[in-house]
């Protein structure tokens, strides 16, 4: 007999959501095709189940070995699933209470045919890229990102940046700041500040200042392979350094390290979702709107 | 006795410029330390140069087998240096006689220090990437383009550009035109319509719109792998399609197919040249011109 | 006792248009209220009236005076209507066949309370500037412009335009083309290249280039009541200079002068249009897609 | 006999300036010509004078009545003076100490011929509006802003700002910030930020966001009789609103009201100075250093 798969969900506390009736159904689905593990915080805000729930988890601590992890919620959601499977390789499928996200594919409405779809095996699985960070400060236990590094001001004061790449030095920034975007990070916080869109194939990452004083210093794509060393002057004395969601606090003069993870994400892509849709979905590429 | 370097000489007509002597003498010492070959069309716009100059060549079918091509002018002369080497991997060094250029390092300042590094080999060979165009019309005899492929209106009304890459629609482009640039093209017209800056060892190409109606249109970075294409709609009944400095009318309806060419164009690198230096120079990402 | 309104209609030709039964509707509407004149052009693609139209006008020779002109079509029929109004004050009603533009904010679903409001005088009158064009070459009869006067290059070749204020030199352009853009023109071409957007109550001009090889060339806001200049010089020996949708061949070296037109464009507002409305349904400045 | 002109000068604390003998210097003729008050901080850090300089003032309480405020340092130095003149119309010569500035255009190498103009009352006066703010909490004593007035998030997150103009719903940006810039400050951090460059006689204020999530919300200029209201939703429960260089901590649903200040600053302009040599010389619109 075939043993059933092995499914762990993860959700923020649900406060407001108009959907919990769905969210409950769909626990219920997975519940009877899987072994199911719920996160212990997301269960907490929930109502009753239809069903006795006695696979739990806190954290990355006591994650279960499982064959997908289903994140329930938008991108950010998805975000803080990269602290859960690290770099254990289990997939993650987003699947998303509201409007639809770059890195949730999956509509509330649409997991019954995704739920057959992971039955029948007829997914596909898409790595993403993280980028590491080092330094000689504090780390997180797990300090890849998988949307972006940024080094960013702390008030409202411009910060200095010198920056090098494998070595050599490529110039100074006085900006705001400076995002290091995985392809997978370039439609998030990269796109606002002006960096390209990038196809998640792409071996690149994208180097962009965030309102630079020197208009010439435009976004950059650097091969992933690439060494980044991010030198931090900061007139506070101090400045904002960030993984994803996560934020710290780094002292001027701070040396930041990035490179590839050896590590990578790994998204399941049922049929029908591509990098094309999204954009034609999420940014209106098939819309004239001005028209 | 080991066989001298052989050396072809490519340049634009000299028309008012200003060190035609620094040209000569630059001639002279090529003409000391190799088999020189000289463009017959940059021949002629010469004063009389101080040694006999018997080896000329007028096109790419002419082109004698050179060790190195020797580009003297800027960054479009270089250009017309692909059509001359094509795909038969002969380097060319870039002479710029003004300002330093993205694709000509060397000054004609700093040629002598270049010439010995030459004769010692102390040089390294860079590739960069071109895309090759296909499609059912005419086609130039070598279709690939080491800046950018683009299409663009005829006249000044927007065209529509429906874009697929690897057989998947994209997206579709109401606006000026649509720039395919490489990481060498990255730097030029495509930045100016808003593209990242792409370090040459990216393996990806930039599709970038120009003037699109659709704000969300953003310049997008693909694998070079991708094969792309352009179906383009014109009001007028024509468009320009162009690589690097050629450009063809194309009627309505015309698709173009964008690839990786198998060729690459080699740059002769001399010590102390890199990317990095250029942008600082280039673009001025050393200087802060505001503050 | 009061005579009746009179109205103008003009309308380009229409082809294919899925809502003629409803623009035929609208006719009879207005022929019920007023004295109407139809644009002898967009009677001829029209079916049979239910009316009689005896009353037609061919273009600006034989415009007859009325009281309102109403233009049936997109933005780009309404620019037409600018040719037809000149310096008459004759204020024009845009009302949209398809999507709502920026200059027609009626749409043909809203017509009847929109007709009850023309009735009923409850409408305002809104006043746009216009640019207008000297040269010493050959000038269209009304040299003005309700959203942009352009100078762009002939084929793919970038062109130099040398720009002054008020006889000032301010700098040199070395890009696609330069775009000199009202408030209202401010949402259409300029915006695609880079021009912010201008609140129509603003007596200011956009002076933007397109592509421009100097990255520090920004978009430039001045007074309108600035005289420019543009000095145009292009390798291929002509440029294009538009107005709105007009487009002329200029040779290079041509000089033009742009400054604020004495007459201005009147458009007819009904109660609940105004800019901010526009800028969260074109625009979609409500919406956040992304998130 | 005519009384001499009465001249103050402020500047920042000279640390590490190789140019401190110059500085002398020039304080030297000043005091020849006029009644000179220094500010007491600046003196402090300055070596010994070669004159008695016995009139000295702290801040904006014991600014004494003077003809000029000479400016001796950046721009960042002259923002600071518009707190010592407030609403005296007291004009304000900005002398630059290192490269010219947008605010400061008399380098100290050219201030032998400034003193003559000044003496021979040969230059202009040029004013310059400023923002006022006004809100229910805490102001300071003067709540104008020369530059720009900007509300930014505190940390990391994004924060939401509701926006409207006289009363009108503008919309809703979610942002990192949003920037309203006068003329003055158009080439300050609005231009980073990407606003457009506007021509100090404009009577317009600029309204952009920084890093914007919804790519449509692009800078907007708007007269600068418009009444603007910003109220701000930060999660973290604190955003930053700032007026030049001066930054206040406000609690999240805090409502701003911006608009034009009564007060204008007084710029001294000796002949020359223009903004269009400005833009050439700091913004290098007479380079084209890609080509």
């Amino acid at each position: 007999m075939e043993s059933k798969i092995r499914i762990a969900v993860y959700g923020r506390p649900l406060v407001s959501c108009s959907r919990i009736g769905d969210v409950l159904l769909f626990l219920s689905k997975l519940n009877a095709i899987s072994t199911l593990h719920i996160s212990q915080g997301f269960l907490e805000t929930l109502p009753e189940l239809e069903f006795t729930a006695d696979r739990t988890y806190c954290g990355a601590d006591d994650f279960p070995e499982v064959d997908v992890l289903v994140s329930i919620g938008g991108d950010g959601t998805l975000l803080d699933c990269v602290s859960l499977v690290r770099d254990t390789n289990i997939p993650i499928w987003g699947v998303n209470v509201g409007r639809l996200g770059f890195l949730t594919f999956t509509s509330l409405d649409d997991v019954d045919e995704a739920v057959q779809s992971l039955l029948d095996k007829t997914f596909s699985i898409e790595s993403r890229s993280m980028i590491e960070v080092e330094t000689d400060g504090l780390l997180p236990s797990f300090p890849s990102a998988l949307n972006e590094a940024t080094v960013q001001k702390q008030d409202a004061s411009m910060i200095t940046i010198h920056a090098y790449i494998n070595g050599e030095f490529l110039g100074t920034y006085w900006a705001d700041g400076v995002i290091v975007a995985t392809p997978t990070g370039s439609t998030a916080y990269s796109l606002s500040i002006g960096g390209p869109i990038v196809d998640p194939h792409s071996d690149v990452f994208v180097i962009s200042p965030i309102a630079p004083h020197n208009l010439n210093m435009r976004p950059l794509v650097v091969p992933d392979t690439s060494i980044l060393q991010l030198e931090v002057e900061s007139r506070t004395g101090y400045a904002i350094w960030s993984m994803d969601n996560h934020r710290f606090t780094i002292p001027s003069g701070t040396s930041l390290r990035l490179k590839k993870s050896k590590a990578q994400i790994k998204f399941i892509k049922f049929p029908g979702a591509n990098f094309c849709v999204n954009l034609r979905s999420k940014l209106l590429w098939g819309l004239d709107k001005r028209n």
